[in-house]
């Protein structure tokens, strides 16, 4: 069976390690939709041990402080699903109260058509974060 | 500015200690959804201290536990949304192929009417095995 994040980035990486990958998710209605995505598949954070929850925490964190940094958003939305590609991957999503689908989730009813405003070089932005801050503790390589 | 989740319990306590709470939702589509509530008034993750960051996620994961031991959900779904009530909470929904959403997230499009059967002391069940687990280590009291 193939596995979309086995298989490819799934997105733009914006920091790597060897354990996980942020990745800036095309999602045009939510500029810095980020997605912390584990290398190894697996289904669930019970799954993997303590220590390697902790680890893939502290990287979900880093990215969620990364965006508040940068974006400043309303809302910061985290989210491990998976229901449709079970590979454990973290939803860090800016929420901004003008955005498409405030308050809703972003799963939820749109409500408005245009993205809350963001920089043209929001990627560069968010990857300077990223690695000032080293996605964490225990950073390696990007 | 009032709160429900500092009026009011959110759901009926399967566990709690001095620093958060695990309750079942009233979610009659998704029997088993739990959730856990940080005791204070906390609006982000990154707004807790990383021993806080830790001692919670170890109780969203130990509810993940009892869900998984209890009910063997085909997959569990994870989430800290905050976007209506901003006082840190954390989704815990066990999810079934054949439950009213699946496979789209509890906030997405229904498909079906009818939810997973569940048995009829599921809270029950549930709270023994958050009880025999401590819930993550530092349980304290119930």
């Amino acid at each position: 069976m193939t596995c979309p994040l086995c298989d490819t980035q799934g997105g733009a990486v914006l920091w790597r390690n060897d354990f996980c990958r942020i990745v800036l998710a095309d999602e045009p209605d939510h500029p810095g939709f980020l997605r912390v995505i584990l290398n190894a598949h697996v289904k669930e954070m019970t799954d993997l041990s303590p220590a390697e929850q902790a680890a893939l925490m502290q990287v979900v964190f880093a990215a969620e402080a990364a965006l508040v940094e940068v974006m400043q958003p309303d809302k910061v939305n985290l989210a491990s699903l998976g229901n449709v590609v079970p590979h454990l991957h973290w939803h860090v999503i800016p929420r901004f109260a003008d955005d498409p689908h405030f308050p809703n989730p972003v799963w939820g009813a749109k409500l408005r058509e245009s993205p809350h405003a963001a920089p043209p070089d929001l990627d560069t932005q968010l990857a300077a974060a990223l690695h000032s801050q080293g996605a964490g503790r225990g950073s390696k390589d990007a």
